[in-house]
């Protein structure tokens, strides 16, 4: 079997594996107090133009959402995101779990629009109810979405301007980070996303990393006491190491970029040779997760030999599916998909 | 700097850095529904005789507790622990920030009585103010504790048979599992875990592997729905199979065993070099973790040398601190904090 | 001005304030234990024709949904309800405040159908990443519902046992139920609904109390130890007497029946006076809100002598309002609005 | 049976009854947007010399205070108070329903000491392990305390002091302030409170009203969104006019301090009787809670006619108990139980 259902299906970069295997009986400090931590972060403060950022690691996506969420509201906000929004979706009401209600947008492609924004706060302060809702306190959005939808720079300016004029926290998932920064026609960067937003993060498992997510907080009342925050969530990994060297690794000499860039290159081409193929797709994008509407009869066939998920519906005799590569996938293994779509 | 201050300062097994090696580039589904969750959950059941048990593999500890915690008690309900218990002192309230108050019990050596939970349940049964305080739900304790400190089989029988006449759930943190069984005079077996408790968990993190711990639940209606348990509180690993393969590695061939009792050895032969040296213990540890009593003029030599933890101050003169040795720990070090003991 | 915005603008029936003075310097037993409580609930059980109900009274509505809700509910379950639903929309969270996502369904009338129900449960359960998502664990529904539309027997039994059918408790908001049951056409009953529920509440607030809920339990596991639950979510009155005393008057010689009723009979008279004047209604009601549309130009002159609520905004130049009926109503100010509406 | 086991026996004072019967028919604003909350927000800030403060009414003690806790704390953060204090022993653990663990130091009377608060935060901030504890955030007293002992205004100018110097929030639980306020020996003022604390709450309940606290907040930060916070945990009451009502009779013509001064005056009697009687007290109080310590052979007897608290066990053949008097005991109560005592 071959597995396209998702960016998480290998280990490593090997350079990840070779460092883990070399530092093994170095002694440390527990609980992200080592030198490796330390460095990483050094080199994202860096690469983020942000030399005041306080940056933390967190070993998953779900934990993260939560403990940054919860660290950052009163009990009764919530977070606005897009309905299909993580953690809206398929976290199992982790965010709810730690007392807040996620506040779902409308969305068709994954994305949420400043206007939109705009508009449910002004309907919350002018309904005569208000204090017997819970108050938006925060904006939540993935970059890429989870539909492979990616946020231009004008687009995030802009939301980053509705977030301060309305005094919402903006906090962008990068839990595929790498792949959006690499998209083709992106034009957000690291450091814009350290100066557009109060709380970001840099997803290590789905790029490159073992694990890991990698926190970027510019936000200063949002930096007191993280550490406080991470524990008592369940979040701070006894051999912080483990993170602090995954990101060292994946920060130097531009491998985050590079594997990113990789597994992008191997979406275009898929994209092409199902658009060759003559399938349609659910949504455009320029990112590592590609939504084809198949038929089933094919899909029948192609489920024999390869791994994906399954997105929708659309009608009785064709289903959405996703396909994606990483930063691991093998182009062979690209190539034979698309001659199988073709065939 | 020689490290003795807590028993997670390295990286994992030899044999577990091996296999991460050899397996990264395969591809397996995620979220511990792979091949290697299986096999180790497979020997772990058979291990602990006991078929019909559910395990989960969860990366650390405090996570551990909170969700089991969660999972199995009721809003008014709270668990019974020594007041020196982890989930009491050391974890920033994670299981209050899943709504329960944790009901601790006078303890000088970590350590709780069947007669004290008796004790307490009574008490409350009888107190016509009951519905005004937290009922207790669940017994916690750890083995070996944070004293160094065993439980033998008849005390673990007997709170057991405490548990069951008071409907209290049983839940053993077995974060250090391995040195418990290893250690001098032990007599609990996993066997007996499985078939007194209703959840315990077998400690990865501390006892040879990167990160892990391998949740048994023997309870049946503890068992139901416990992987959404895992997901909603952000404990899911999406590459599930590095704490399967973990485990697999452990529990193959003994390992788990064999690094346990390295670490009990060389605990041994320093707690007997300490009292050679003519210091007293502040708690009787057969276990991988001594608490001698120093005087502070010698600490301040030891700590140009040797980190340790400070664990109380008993009187203006000296100080309670421990010393952990664990799989990782080169009997060289031992010698040589021996001698500049004995110096 | 004239009140109609709501229906609990006004204190209690005089039979309480008559039996409150009456009994004020009575010495009782507090948080519930005392003889009024007791009466209360026997009459209730009576009433309902379910002898082994539990019954207690709480002081709110949204404190009763949230005690409940999380009383019966595991950490990863969430109730189903209406987006319209006062939980989803009108409670602060209040809910997610006690870690529960809320479920919301689609409705345009306030009601949901057992066809949905059984939907949401069906996909939850065959979505591949099922553990992913909160698990349903509850059906909520309002009778009636804020939009004063009411349920069938027919229709509450087919939700009655689709709940069976996927193990979801069922539970009834009934903080407006007096109005429910006696709507024209209404045939549930309270038989009926301790029949078919597993826990429902008889409003008091809005039907004739100065404030207070009465809760009805008939589903054994979820009697167990509920009034740990009401004091831990701060809902145990010290003089608990106040609400016994309330509802034993209410469900004497049918007092709860006869205000009901009068509130009814009002409604239906505004009804059809708006009905004569020429104006729509958003929704057909036959409870004591009435949601007519009128034009604005109209709304500005009324809004000079009576009060009301905005409910929506179909077009520029007209509002969905609400008006309310109560036991307290005086039929010469409907009468006058009548009056007003036609001029 | 005449009761003397708690201060909440009887209904309201009359001056409150006969106001709830005059208006019961007037139509006002719900959610406590009336002209009654008005003014008697306006006579309580006008008592405690504090213009600027918010003022908030609440149903019962412990929905304010687990209210008050979750809006001021962050979520790592808990609330220092006596082991004995209200929070910590009797509402079924309500502070830590909304995440926080209650962090207890030792008491003998009831009452904590500056210097303990000071200790507790020294060593917090000073342990290696800080970011694994939960820090503490809030100090909570109550005025009087659980045993009936007050703080004097040096004593709590020194814990403000040292709250201010630690960054943590002070809270004043004043379920029975009035009794506080009109002690024996009492310096502590409205005025004072308001000056001390960041917030605190007036008692209603056990001091002449049906029900009711009323919080007073001063610190800028905590006033915002209360009103949310309220809804949110359920405590926001419908006909929020009958807290008004009540506040607004018990703040006019010194009515509160005449009925507290009953209370104390009627304590003090018994307690001189007790003494001529011979009997010893567990705690000095001079409020109107009186702990004696008793025979159980009189005891025995006295049940038959009186009813009390039992406070604990000193010895096999004495039990401590609680007589309170409140504004509602008749004196006659207290001279036949005088008189019972010493025959």
């Amino acid at each position: 079997m071959i597995h396209f259902e998702c960016d998480y299906t290998e280990g490593a970069c090997p350079e990840i594996i070779a460092r883990l295997t070399e530092t093994n009986m170095l002694q440390t400090a527990g609980y992200g107090e080592d030198e490796f931590c330390a460095s990483a972060a050094d080199k994202i403060r860096r690469l983020c133009q942000s030399p005041d950022a306080a940056v933390h690691f967190l070993v998953g996506g779900t934990q993260t959402n939560a403990t940054v969420i919860s660290a950052a509201l009163r009990p009764h906000q919530g977070p606005l995101c897009a309905v299909t929004g993580h953690i809206n979706a398929h976290e199992t009401g982790a965010v709810e779990a730690t007392g807040h209600k996620v506040l779902p947008l409308p969305s068709t492609d994954g994305k949420i629009r400043a206007a939109q924004i705009a508009e449910y706060v002004e309907a919350h302060m002018h309904d005569s109810a208000f204090e017997h809702m819970v108050r938006p306190g925060m904006v939540y959005i993935s970059h890429p979405t989870e539909n492979g939808t990616i946020y231009s720079r004008a687009e995030l300016e802009e939301i980053a301007s509705t977030c301060r004029r309305y005094g919402l926290y903006l906090f962008v998932d990068g839990a595929r980070l790498g792949y959006g920064l690499a998209a083709e026609g992106a034009d957000l960067t690291l450091p814009d996303l350290a100066r557009l937003t109060d709380v970001f993060y840099i997803g290590g498992t789905k790029v490159g990393a073992l694990f890991g997510e990698a926190v970027v907080i510019t936000n200063f009342a949002l930096k007191q006491d993280f550490r406080y925050l991470i524990k008592r969530h369940g979040g701070m990994l006894a051999k912080g190491r483990l993170l602090g060297l995954q990101f060292d690794t994946l920060m130097t000499n531009g491998l985050y970029e590079r594997i990113s860039g990789h597994a992008i290159r191997l979406a275009m081409k898929l994209r092409a040779g199902i658009k060759e193929a003559g399938f349609p797709f659910a949504f455009e994008s320029p990112t590592n997760q590609q939504f084809p509407v198949l038929p089933d009869a094919l899909l029948e066939r192609l489920s024999k030999k390869y791994s994906y998920s399954v997105w929708g519906k659309p009608d009785a005799e064709h289903t959405t599916v996703r396909f994606c590569t990483s930063w691991a996938t093998r182009e062979e293994n690209v190539d034979a998909l698309i001659a199988d779509l073709k065939a």
